[in-house]
């Protein structure tokens, strides 16, 4: 066995360590030379592509369109929503000159104190403020109502701890911003986003996840609603993974659009945004993976089989490459991203090994003995299972399998999470589970004072108000034993 | 005909202020509120967007993958390498801070003093240092090469002068970074990058270009060799429109990349980076549009074809709706990127000259009449010209129609660039003629001063010593009177 795959921590030693290695020895990701940032890797990238593009091709189908708005914002801009600036202007990174000089003292460059900026500009951390002050000059009447846009791009919190994928300063994300002529058009539109995501993330991911709404505390800055996917890790902790915000008139109002209503009436824009970042790929891995390495659900592999021949002559090379292209190409004709694997100068035990840490949902094998029986051997990387099977009618069965293992992948993270959501009234029982992780679904009074007791006392905090579970008598709240307002999730969470 | 159409300024009377005005009439892109940089608007990130898919399929299909590497340099690295830094190390954005507060004087927020950063850091110009850096624990052996990089991603130059899409201070672009283990795989592999750029260039985007050497002046700080492919706009400019570099092995050198080859010797890893940007929005907008907007060549263009009933009464919309939505479907089926346009808050007459200002290739029409007769009536937008058919096997005629259309699109501007490119061995001709564009084929000694000479008297720089173009006995220096040693393309550019 290779010796990457042998120095993997097991999960069960520690939860933590077994993703940090796994990120870095699956080739997805590593520590950047500047601090709490990340390079993305070619394997890591090819995934995240895969999510871009099917997450694209379902905004688009809502008739949403990508724009590029600038990664300087005017720190004034940042000032001008009240609540916003709370959220968001504090941990930035600040440019402040615009231009470097030989060093008078000695070698290489120095800020050129001559080139200070007369207002200092800040790497976006999110683009609502510089996008509202551009929405400002295209809407002025109902019929420039609805703006739909979206921007893929990169943005910066200057974040203390930072972990791979999970937190970093600068991450990749999408932000969609959208401007509606009513709050109903909005906050549907807000809705519609998360169902997006959450549509994505069980059938694309195969990540089953909650939604629900934030509560006042774990709102966006300046939203009046946050709704969230919350997805649950191998260790019973929750990672936020998506968010849509209904964003009211806040924006609207902070940067003057106004609008000429069907009544010819002036009115302040309504505005939602909503974005999913470079986290997910995080979410992802621990959702699915095991101690033998990444598992990846089909649908987002870059390698959804591999196939390599064992042989010990360039002759059974040479035969074997001739039926094994073929198969090769018969598979990529049905859709399928295929490898075919004969490079010399690794032994099979290591591709087998490497392939098994990165995931690819199955492995073809076929050696000269297989040849001359009409064999191929099989490994799906799910269940680790291996099975010799007939090469005829190898393709069809590998079509099949890949949709199986999808299923079959989300089916496993969907029993979990089922399994692992408690209904809880008491509060003991609960500070002594949740250490254990979980989702607790627990009785809340509604104040920002229970929520803050619970996170002193536990860590964990309220993840939302889930949708779909009846708020119909919520009970007595577990803390202050008042009367419940909400049936809330709480957990710990990344 | 619509204001905006009528507004725009035509090329003869001043083509510097045509294409300002079109960028921004045709909803391309506009300035942003940060000095120097633009927001690209839906439509201009539409046409954007085909640009990125298109050549990213084909950069893969050479083995390249995708990456991703932080914005932020330290600024140290910048001068690691003597060249790169004087060609980049000047003009740049410089986080010197990573926290606001809230300011104490007054309102807003101010750079928290106590959150200065130790080294600063810049935003990335290019990322050669970066990459290197981390390249040296990548590359150990000649068994990890070659290592084929590319990422897409903004980069920020502190430009004085800007202009939309031709020179912006934040630019969207693509940088390739290559690793080899000798010299020759690495000049192949700059060469191989510009011949797909070139190909892409005059394939998708109908775009001529010439394909050459830049001189040593006009080389990317760092490289040996820069490649180039540089268009004619349809003023006689160049504009240098994507760029391919050979670096040697200066940045292995300084980045100490070294790796054991298949002798068993240390040697320094091989180089190369190639770049294109959005300024070939630029040159796709200026090489093709006329005096009623944008013309786009199909293969680039979002909409390809769109549809526009004329009528008076509802029933009439009805019907047209049901035989035009057909159509429209039909033309899909056939791969064809359709817009029908049935909005009854704009007339006709706006529409038109909406879709001639945004270049959209192919406009059909059709009214109640036409629904009678069996006919539609089509109009192309490169020619203008406008017929009416039968509406029977329109869509075989359109999906023909729009390869005609590209490739005259094509033709004319090829056309254009071959009518002028002037031998010229005559410096006072020379002089007098440059001012009214055109490409310069002329005998070039090869000194820096002959170069600095010409650009002092004319503005106009040794574009390339272009492939394809003999060499032998160049001939006479035409400024010096020296013997000349190449053959070289001399313009104003952009």
């Amino acid at each position: 066995m290779a010796k990457e795959l042998k120095d993997l921590t097991k999960r069960s030693v520690d939860y933590s360590r077994w993703y940090n290695e796994l990120v870095v020895k699956a080739d997805l990701a590593e520590q950047a030379d500047v601090r709490g940032c990340m390079v993305i890797k070619p394997y890591g990238y090819a995934i995240w592509e895969r999510l871009q593009q099917g997450l694209d091709e379902r905004f688009k189908r809502t008739g949403v369109q990508n724009v590029y708005f600038p990664m300087l914002i005017p720190k004034s801009f940042l000032s001008r929503e009240a609540e916003h600036v709370e959220g968001f202007a504090k941990e930035c990174a600040v440019v402040t000159h615009y231009r470097l000089k030989g060093n008078p003292d000695g070698d290489g460059v120095v800020v050129d104190p001559e080139a200070k900026l007369e207002e200092e500009l800040i790497i976006r951390p999110t683009s609502e403020t510089t996008i509202w002050n551009t929405y400002k000059k295209w809407i002025h009447s109902w019929r420039d109502l609805p703006v739909l846009c979206n921007q893929w791009c990169n943005v910066m919190r200057w974040e203390m701890r930072t972990r791979l994928f999970l937190r970093t300063s600068e991450f990749l994300w999408q932000e969609g911003h959208t401007a509606h002529a009513t709050r109903e058009e909005a906050e549907e539109r807000a809705r519609q986003m998360l169902g997006v995501y959450a549509d994505f993330a069980e059938k694309v991911m195969a990540l089953p996840v909650v939604q629900g709404v934030k509560s006042e505390t774990e709102r966006f800055a300046g939203a009046l609603d946050t709704y969230t996917i919350e997805a649950m890790m191998q260790d019973g902790k929750a990672l936020q993974s998506g968010t849509s915000h209904f964003l009211g008139q806040n924006f609207g109002r902070a940067f003057g659009v106004q609008f000429v209503d069907k009544e010819n009436k002036l009115d302040y824009a309504w505005a939602t945004s909503w974005g999913v970042s470079t986290r997910l790929m995080g979410a992802l891995i621990m959702t699915h993976s095991d101690d033998n390495g990444l598992v990846l659900p089909p649908k987002i592999a870059p390698i959804q089989v591999v196939i390599v021949p064992i042989y010990k002559t360039s002759d059974d090379l040479s035969r074997l490459d001739e039926r094994l292209g073929q198969l090769a190409a018969e598979l990529e004709a049905r859709g399928v991203r295929v490898k075919y694997d004969n490079a010399d100068n690794k032994r099979p035990g290591f591709k087998f090994a490497d392939y098994e840490l990165k995931g690819v949902p199955v492995r073809l094998v076929m050696g000269a003995r297989d040849l001359e029986e009409g064999t191929i051997e099989l490994m799906r990387r799910d269940t680790l299972e291996k099975e010799t099977l007939k090469a005829e009618g190898i393709v069809d069965h590998v079509v099949g399998l890949l949709d199986e293992i999808q299923d079959n992948i989300y089916r496993k993270a969907k029993t979990f999470l089922d399994e692992h959501i408690f209904p809880c009234n008491d509060y003991e029982e609960f500070k002594t589970r949740v250490k254990d992780g979980g989702f607790f679904l627990c009785p809340w009074d509604g104040t920002t004072e229970t929520e803050a007791q619970i996170k002193a006392d536990t860590q964990a905090t309220i993840r939302c108000v889930p949708f779909g579970v009846s708020q119909e008598n919520p009970g007595t709240d577990m803390v202050s034993g008042k009367p419940a307002k909400y049936r809330v999730l709480i957990a710990r969470s990344y």
